[in-house]
Formats: structure tokens, C-alpha cells, sequence
């Protein structure tokens, strides 16, 4: 049997490796035969952009490479499947289209969104009796996904906020004034990422004095309150908000395709208001794209666990599954040990996991010790990067 | 003989290894005995606050450390000596304090600012007969600095800066779409770190499409009309553009205690007059401080050759100079050489060297060949960091 393969949603360090798994683990396969990568997520499949992988990845070298690519060497989608019942037409095309190539498995590595195409793709197989399965494999910086303890790509972007939020930290602490810094970090409705910063504090810094995650109600009086306290205690203070977090005057907010919130600006607007109401000097910095492309200081482990999930994607296949997203779940922290399961995708489609309100201190503006005993494994081990003058190498297709 | 240093002006990645430079050679020189760090630039010998280098670095993992440790370890400030003949009281508390420590030089890293401080107290210092020598060491993220090939801490920030834009590249290449991504690049009114992405041309990477730089003359519709050609051409669109170029609009700017003015912004407002003029998918990046303290991706040629300066001034000092600037003259580009030499720190104070106008190119929205060849010895090879918990390790004093 052929295979197929699509990235989806918006890109991350480890998508690259997922898909490395895939192949690596296909290709060890006897069952299997040519692996396609079907450009721009699915629509690759409703266009006919499929390329042969067996022969546009021509060594380890090239997997290499690819690895310590960020981003989706295929292209991405933010394309939704409507309901098959409403309109099959999509799920026709690729259906023949996989009649017509021998392909018998599609890999979708992606987010919840994604899950629902999984979902639906293999519900609509079922229904029509074509043995083909679809199965998911997650990813996301935002790690917002059900029923996985964490999601690949999750801990490279955890380790480039934590690592750049540390450097801020010095950068800001050279002038002997009394000053605030607003870091804006992604995550959508979830503060996931944004409360990974506290792994600073496992390691001799106070730094972020003050994290703002969405699962909380943010109020303007509380942190102008929380921010002269630490000022009294430290002058220089770092402060963490996630992009998710609610300052008012939020009816001009747009929408994406999937109705998303586009969430960005709360940094600059949480500047504003301390400029007016505490005068002191104060700079907004979002972090922007660099948290999910900066693979140049990727997680060790996110990349070796983005790879082992994309290949147990391909096992899971080979036993007959179809319609589940593959999951990690924690065995034990320290020593950390995770094993590789599956779950429905259906259960986890459109559905968003928030960091845990347990791990939230009780002024709401920092978290606990537990988040730091959960955080730390994700952005262990640096990965060794290839550079060529002086700038890290990247794989195009 | 004591001796002391400082460290002043904005932070970067490297002022901590010219730090270093000093503070080795110092130790291996028979005819020094106490090395002093001053804390916040000479502000730290105005209130006393000098702090013995010889009990505070006890180790050589402390010295690797604070190499890899970004920003000024000594902290920093913006302090300005007044004119001796209008009010000499600060350099004479400078004197008494030197004289009473027994300290016979100073030194100090820092920018064209800093150059105005060691020109005006070496000269004090002649005209009151006292035998102090004060030495400058160049250091800005900048490379402004007149009479030096480069500056140290700019290879560190134009390899964060040329490996960013790589990725944000790969990023935005996912979705095929027409788009417009404008990446704000520190620099006040040189264009260097700007053009300095231009590395990426060497190596196969048509990003960036378009560099725009304060030395030359902005048009707004010479920009939109270069947008679309580019847009034609390669649908995704990386524009790099200098904090310094000027869009208009500038009655709101702001000045800093020297009369700099603050330049932020000017990516967001292309992207309101990209957005309005042409519709497409556009979104503007301000790196911001992260160009200045990213010593997780340090260059490594800048790194030695900030340690080497620091050294040399020492040595210098020790044949009897006094009020010069430490500079490097580039002998060759490849296979690439540099020397160590001295300028009068006079000729450097409160000048910009600019980017050379012959290497932009006619249409002014790019650079040409020459830079590239300037630019990619001073950010080649990769610093080894260390790491705990994920985290690169800092020290503080």
C-alpha cells in the first residue's frame, strides 16, 4: 500500500520532525510502499499536489536538515471539511484520488481543527466502506489539546520563551530605575505557554514576577496593585501576559476562518495603561512568530518525542486503527517517562484543554511550583544545529 | 597599580566578553595589582560603588559564564560628563576617588557616547597633571562607531538578526498566499544591522525581497510599487526595514537624554499603509530588544574578538596610552584577518559612521554583493552555551 501525508494549522520546530517519523517509520515498513506528501494540508489532495517523498528526501542528510527546519516543509491549510451529510463533494475527490494512487493511510499532523478533519475523513471512509485510514497526529505551540499530557511542538516553543524572557530579564536590569517590561506570549484562550515561562523560577530568578493567563478574569486595578508591589520589591519587573487574557475594549477584534479571536495587541494596550497610571518607564515586546519558528534553539526533547509520535502514528495504522489522534501520556515526571497511546480524534476536534486553575496561585498572578515539575521535561536537551555561514541550514522542497 | 572598569550604553552580547578581556589580561600583567568594577558606568565611581573584580570572578567557569551571559554584568547607564570648563566638580570626585584607591586607568566599553566620557577625563585628567590613562572599547549592536571595521556585539546581533528573518521565512511560506511580512530592525540612523540580513543572499534565500535603510531617502509609493513587483514575483514577501528611515508622521517622536530620538514604530505604520494601499495579508515584527541580548545565538567570532579588544586596551594602556578608543582595522575578507589598534577617542565621540551609500543598490530597496562580504565573517561560528534545566545559565554579580 501507498501512504499519504499533510501539515496543517499554523506551523511549529517539531512538524517538520513528525513528518520525519512518518517517513523514517514508513519506510522501515514492509506493508508499505511510496509515502506521498500532499502539499498545503489537504487541499494537496483536492488539487492533485502530491509529491513522492521516497525520492525528494534522498538521504539522512536531508532528514537531518528537515528536522531543524521550522515550520511545514508541505505547506499548511486552514481548510475545514464541511459535514459529509451536508456536502460530500470534498470527500468524493479524495476519495478517488486515493482510489486512484493505491494510497490506504493518511497521516494529518496538526491541531484540534485538523482532529475534526481526521474525524470526519474517517467517519465519511467508514460510512462509504473504503479501507482507508486517517489518523492524527497532534501538534501545536498553543498545547491546548485534549487527552494528550502535552503536544509536540509545544516544548521548542516553551524553551525559546523561557530562554528569551531569561536574556530580557538582563538586558533590563542595567539601569537603576524603576521600570516594567510586558511580555506578550501566544496561546490563543489557553495560557499554556505563557505560564511556561515560570520555569525561570526553578533556576535562581524571580523573573517573571507576574504571569496573566486567560483562565483567570484579568483586572486592571488588581495588576496595577500587584505591578507597585514589585516594583517596591524588585524596581525592574518583568511581566507575562498571554495574548488570551481580556483588558476591555475588545469589540474591534476580528476573526479568522475557523472564528478565532485574532488575539494580538494586549501587551501594548496593558503598556498604554501603565504609562497613564504609573508613569514609570515601561516597554511592550511580543514575541510574535519567533515562538513557533525559532528552531535554532529547539527542545531536544520535543523533536526526539515529535518523531517518535509521527511513528507510532504509522505502527497504530499498521494495527488497523483509523480515526484517532495519537497522545502522550505521562508515566512519571522525574524520571520523566511518557508513553504513546491513541485517542479518538472526534473526542478531541474543536475542543480546547486550559492550563489547570490548580497551578494558578491564589492572587491569580503567578503559578505554582506543580506547573514547574510539569514544564521542565518538555524544554530539556538542546538539539545540535547545522549552520552554514553562520546561519542555521534549511530544507525546501 | 589598581585599575577599574565600567561598562555603559545599551546592552548586547558581547560588552560582557570585552569585560572579560580586560579583566584576564589585567591579571596577567605583573604591574597591576586590584581590578575594580564600576557599577552603572562611571556613575559607579561618582557614588562609590566599585566592586573588586579579583573576589567576585573566583573561577574560570565564572569567567565562561559571564561570557555567555548577555547584557552588562556591571549594569549600565547614560550618564553625560559636562564640560570641565563649565563644571569640573564630577571629574574631580573622579580624581580623589582614583587617588585614594591608588587605580591608574579606566577603563570603559561603551558607544560614541561613551568615546565623549574617555576623551573629556583623559583630558582632564593631562590637564591637571594626573597620571591616569583612560582607554575606550568600542561596543554597539549598532556598528556606528567611526575609525573601527566593526563594532563589537553587532555580529552577535546581525547573526540573531539574519538566523530570525530565515525563519520567519520558512513561517511565512506555509499558507499560498499573497502576504507581506515588514521586520523592524534596530540601528537609530545607520542602516548596518538592516542591511545586514542580507547574508541570507549567500546562502540560497531570496528573502530578504526588500531592505530599506535610513541613508537613503524613503517613498512611500516607490515602496508599494517595489511591494508589488515582489508580490508578482514571489507571492510571500520578507521586507526588512531600519528603525531610522523616516515615513513621515514625526512630530510625536520622542528624544532620549542625549537627544536620540525614539525611532520605535515605523513597522507598524508601513504595515497600516500596506494594509490600506494593497489589501494583502500583512503583518509587521519588531524584534526589538531580543537583537541586543540573544547570547543564546551569539557569534563566536564576535565574542573572541570582544574578548581580544578588551585585552588589547589593557596592553596599550601599559605602553602609555591614554584617551584612545581600541578599533579594528579588517587586513583581509578571506580568508578573513583583523588587527587591534588605537584611535583617539576624540575623533570617535558622538560621531555615526553610516552604511556606505556605494553598496545599496540604484533602486535603493536593496544591498548589493560587497556587504555580504563585509557582514559574514563577523557572524560566523556558533558559541558553545551551557545549560541547566533547559535554560542557558547567566551569571550575576
Amino acid at each position: 500500500m501507498d501512504i499519504a501525508v499533510a501539515q496543517s494549522g499554523g506551523p511549529t520546530c517539531a512538524i517538520n520532525s513528525s513528518l520525519m517519523g512518518v517517513f523514517k517509520q514508513a519506510l522501515k515498513s514492509a506493508q508499505i510502499d511510496k509515502i506521498y506528501g500532499s502539499k498545503n494540508g489537504i487541499e494537496g489532495i483536492l488539487n492533485n499536489e502530491l509529491i513522492c517523498l521516497n525520492t525528494a528526501i534522498s538521504s539522512e542528510d536531508d532528514i537531518r536538515i528537515i528536522k531543524q527546519t521550522p515550520s511545514s516543509v508541505l505547506g499548511s491549510c486552514r481548510f475545514k471539511l464541511p459535514d459529509f451529510e451536508i456536502d460530500s463533494k470534498p470527500y468524493e475527490i479524495v476519495l478517488k484520488r486515493f482510489e486512484e494512487m493505491g494510497i490506504g493511510a493518511f497521516f494529518y499532523i496538526g491541531g484540534n481543527d485538523s482532529m475534526d478533519t481526521v474525524a470526519k475523513l474517517s467517519a465519511y471512509f467508514k460510512s462509504v466502506n473504503a479501507d482507508i485510514s486517517v489518523m492524527g497526529i497532534p501538534k501545536t505551540i498553543d498545547n491546548d489539546l485534549c487527552f494528550t499530557d502535552h503536544t509536540p511542538g509545544f516544548g521548542s516553543a516553551a524553551k525559546f520563551v523561557a530562554t528569551t524572557i531569561k536574556e530580557i530579564t538582563r538586558d533590563n536590569s542595567v539601569y537603576f530605575l524603576d521600570s516594567v517590561i510586558i511580555v506578550e506570549i501566544m496561546g490563543r484562550n489557553a495560557g499554556w505557554l505563557a505560564a511556561s515561562s515560570c520555569v525561570l523560577h526553578s533556576d535562581d530568578e524571580v523573573s517573571p514576577h507576574l504571569i496573566y493567563l486567560p483562565e483567570c478574569e484579568f483586572l486592571v486595578d488588581e495588576f496595577i496593585n500587584d505591578l507597585k508591589d514589585e516594583i517596591a520589591k524588585h524596581k525592574t519587573v518583568i511581566v507575562v501576559v498571554s495574548e488570551g487574557i481580556s483588558v476591555g475594549d475588545t469589540s474591534s477584534e476580528k476573526t479568522d476562518a475557523f472564528g478565532h479571536k485574532d488575539l494580538a495587541g494586549v501587551g501594548k494596550k496593558l503598556e498604554n495603561i501603565v504609562k497613564q497610571r504609573l508613569g514609570c518607564k515601561v516597554r511592550s515586546i511580543e514575541l510574535n512568530v519567533l515562538q513557533r519558528c525559532s528552531s535554532h534553539i529547539a527542545s531536544k526533547n520535543d523533536i526526539e518525542e515529535a518523531e517518535e509520535i509521527g511513528a507510532a502514528a504509522v505502527i497504530s495504522m499498521l494495527q488497523g486503527e483509523t480515526g484517532k489522534m495519537m497522545c502522550f501520556k505521562r508515566e512519571a515526571d522525574s524520571p520523566y517517562k511518557i508513553t504513546i497511546q491513541s485517542v479518538d480524534a472526534a473526542s478531541v476536534a474543536n475542543k480546547e484543554k486550559l492550563f489547570p486553575l490548580e497551578w494558578i496561585n491564589e492572587k491569580q498572578n503567578n503559578v505554582k511550583n506543580e506547573a514547574i515539575i510539569y514544564f521542565t521535561p518538555l524544554i530539556s536537551g538542546e538539539q545540535e544545529i547545522e549552520y552554514k555561514n553562520g546561519i542555521p541550514v534549511h530544507f525546501k522542497l
